[in-house]
């Protein structure tokens, strides 16, 4: 089968139609596209930012869809329903993270963009165990980024613990941010975020926060210290990490969901200095993890705030994503 | 009342006699100190490491001997018994922390060095709270460093969650490391040790090590790639944090009980690449955990391999451990 999608054939190349053979296997869908989700992360590998890029890459790793065919093993999916596929497509369902249901960990997963080509097309084929289904209400292109700018703050605060009354510091509120923090609102956490973009301030109180710090006054975020239980960064910039530890409790956790570029560098004194504080690495989420998100979502309304655009003008898309002219996300449609 | 001590009395200053003058409170014990552990702390106080120390400075922060006299309201420790204290000898009771049984948090704490002349001197007033009954089988100088040497890395044990079968790596192999090693083995763990020093690798099998690896090789260390559910490491020397967190299993805990003088810096990728690892920090230990370290020590016979000293020898003893000529553990003795 001929799927035709839009691909960067080189470093930092635009994006231009291209086609590729797929074959529908016993275990895949073939998914209809309706709206797919662009982020900064289809930037950086476009950009070849983790040095691993193979073109042509065809982006897009939040998809929406129809399902349009199937394999003979496919059971719990029919021909016609509508399902959210993420960024990773595939993993063994036979080693001990597997097994344990935590399937984002296996060693032989296939994730879109390093082992698939992305959402930017008019189908795709992706393992049905990585394709959930969509309920009514959220067939709406505001859900899309859930299925993995959600998803990963959503698995990163379950690991942490998040529950009712803590108090929690959010750095960086972009598209995953603005998501986390209604996450962490709907565990009942008192959100206190920090951006440089005082813009951003009165949609984050509407989307829960409950108090909005400038992080570049110094000052103000000194006397934040030792004030969080749990701080989690989105951020991909590289931050005064010291002086963000240093806001937690003794028994604090900070957590990365966002990637610094540069090394994560900090006293040793700032984790074990009359306190035992935890630094916490995130990575996506299981399949279970995208379930109870897509519930948690249908409850507590929890969807981006997103620009959308036709699918032609993806180039316009990854190119105001690449300039930080998007204030939290994007997707992208089919018609 | 006129204590008789050894302090430092300038900038890594040799210890000579000295004395202070000191008065019990309603809840504190005297003691009359039998055994006093000097370790790498002391020398660091000494040589004003952290940059607070307060001169004249008396060592020595593991303290075994007997009750001399004790304030009206101390009611669980009489005049005879044989007690131990640790580094930190009162908190306010009061606050969360306190309240909670993590007294080790408190923020109004006193600790020895910092806020008390130590345990290198005839006599110490401890607050009794913080003065831990020791059982005739333990009140051997080999058992003194478990008072503090032996409770960082409980505590941090405890903390991560180290249970039977787990595969665990421990970094840095001296008087906490070995005690630490003791401490894993009783939980459980199948320990491998780190040291750059063949000539500990016997003692070390013998006190259960399971593996000897040497940490100069670094094929032999990637070989370990993403082999441990945890890694301690006592070290006070800047590693190469970035090698030691890949051996940790996808999900694993790199937990710092020594204080490496530089930066802790590694790149973002290792803690959240396909894996949601945790770097640990931890500070002594709460009371409880004191006592239930002295019961594990009397059923394990969990102690320290020490040299002894006649306390008039504490320069001599002071000169070893800053040159690195004490194996593991050191104790000086009043006669």
């Amino acid at each position: 089968m001929k799927i035709c999608a839009y691909a960067a054939k080189t470093f930092k190349g635009e994006l231009a139609k291209w086609s590729y053979d797929g074959k529908i296997g016993p275990y895949d869908v073939l998914i209809d596209i309706q709206y797919c989700g662009i982020s900064r992360g289809d930037v950086l590998f476009i950009d070849n930012r983790w040095g691993d890029t193979h073109y042509p890459l065809v982006p897009g790793y939040e998809i929406f869809g129809t399902i349009k065919d199937k394999g003979i093993k496919v059971k719990d999916l029919e021909i016609g329903e509508y399902v959210g596929a993420g960024y990773q497509i595939s993993s063994c369902m036979e080693c001990q993270y597997c097994k344990k249901g935590k399937e984002q960990f296996c060693k032989k997963q296939k994730v879109l963009l390093v082992s698939g080509y992305g959402g930017a097309s008019d189908v795709i084929i992706v393992d049905n165990r990585f394709v959930y289904k969509i309920s009514e209400k959220l067939r709406k292109p505001e859900y899309v980024p859930l299925m993995c700018s959600g998803l990963t703050p959503y698995s990163a605060i379950k690991k942490v613990g998040i529950h009712e009354g803590m108090k929690v510091g959010l750095v960086g509120i972009g598209n995953l941010g603005h998501l986390a923090l209604q996450i962490l609102v709907a565990f009942g956490a008192e959100v206190t975020v920090f951006s440089h973009d005082q813009t951003k301030k009165e949609a984050l109180l509407k989307l829960g926060a409950h108090k909005f710090v400038s992080s570049t006054d110094l000052e103000v975020l000194q006397e934040h210290e030792g004030n969080f239980d749990a701080i989690f960064s989105t951020s991909s910039g590289t931050l005064d990490w010291e002086l963000y530890m240093r806001m937690l409790t003794l028994e604090g956790t900070i957590c990365f969901i966002g990637l610094p570029p540069d090394n994560i560098s900090f006293p040793a004194t700032v984790l074990s200095d009359y306190a035992q504080r935890t630094i916490q690495g995130s990575y996506i989420g299981s399949r279970s993890e995208m379930k109870d998100l897509l519930k948690l979502a249908e409850v507590k309304d929890i969807k981006a705030t997103i620009e959308l655009f036709p699918m032609e003008k993806i180039n316009d898309v990854i190119d105001k994503v690449r300039n930080n002219q998007i204030i939290f996300s994007t997707v992208v449609e089919n018609k």
